[in-house]
């Protein structure tokens, strides 16, 4: 993917915690939602991958760095692009914004696998729209 | 508030269990993500009147029936209605669908506290949208 | 069952929001984790239940009264009570605590359902155990 | 600390989502639940910190390797390990094991900071609890 995927999405109190700013196990939802949105605009979708394909994406690894909380009611942006891809595996890089400050960055490494957990090839349709 | 509050969402990935379908707990925070829109429809957030006019609202009791169960890649509305005010508390009922399907029903019970969890007098500004 | 259940457990960062107390959606996890310990009591468990008697337990409807917030660190009971059975379902009472206080009452109805989401007879097994 | 601090805990319904193993953000949960614990075998708790040394730890990096999925009734075992303390910061390895198999390997940098999330010193009686 040559270009940045961005998806919005809003702090509820259900992502916030007693420090008063985003529980850090609760940003991994807005980054899974994003990739979600990703896959989405692909014009595919997780049920389909598992139905059609029999697939699931699954993280294998993931690098965090928090930079700044985000805090209740506050707007982000998340920021998805595809930085590799192999047979059955893709890496990418996301992070999180509130406007122009970065709150964190992650980096991401994904597989593709059967229903038993096994890694299996990127769907074609999938792999095209990754490298797009 | 004469009319329902719409809120559109969808299901991720992180609201679904081992079931398959969404985990009993999660709708609920469906529900408040769609009670906090109506609030900021009213040009009012949690956090101003946390700020400003030093309440919270909190939830007394809650009631809910399921009905059906909502899934991956569902995109559901959840419908907000108030119900009867009083000096500190406020009914509503809440209804999560999926398009004509009612996933399920809710009626709930809110009170405006000051930040030591005391009852204090709804604010005026909110008062008024919750009666328009 | 004639006599209460009591399961322990304790509030970490995870359960609480930016209101400074457990998010009101985080006490059914508590609850559910009650159930839980309860069914393993009868040496029962979900997955021997899915995967031996083909079934799922599932809530049906829930009532909610919040006396209390629990905080940060605090350690909470959870007191189960099986209040009537009845074919395919069975009703409940449970409570949280920080010992002597009460921190929420709920009633819960709950159905025993196929993998289709269909109610079906409750297992003889857990039928017994439920009655005792 | 020279010597693992290990914790046990158990996979609910709430840990797991529609794939049928633990939801990948959840894993977190059980690590921060262990460091609490860890801390907590200090004598010292997150709000003893907070209220008597005006701290709060907050996680700046993690480094998390999926191994193998944990699923419903699972008991798992979280290992942690302090690697090296600074002034303001520590760095931890920690490892989520199903018995004898791994199921994460994750590395964290934490750092202390003050309410207004400035690093501060790490309070001699922690420091001196982390290091033995």
């Amino acid at each position: 993917m040559l270009k940045e995927f961005k998806y919005e999405t809003k702090v509820y109190y259900e992502d916030t915690d007693a420090g008063g700013v985003v529980y850090y196990a609760n940003y991994l939802k807005f980054l899974e939602r994003a990739r979600t949105e990703m896959i989405s605009s692909f014009e595919l979708n997780n049920k389909k991958l598992l139905n059609n394909y029999k697939i699931l994406i699954i993280v294998k690894s993931i690098n965090i760095e928090y930079k700044k909380p985000a805090q209740l009611e506050d707007k982000i942006q998340i920021y998805s692009l595809i930085k590799s891809i192999s047979k059955a595996s893709f890496s990418m890089s996301q992070k999180i914004k509130r406007n122009d400050e970065i709150i964190l960055n992650a980096d991401i490494h994904l597989v593709t696998v059967n229903q038993e957990g096994k890694p299996v090839k990127i769907p074609e349709i999938l792999e095209k729209s990754l490298k797009n």
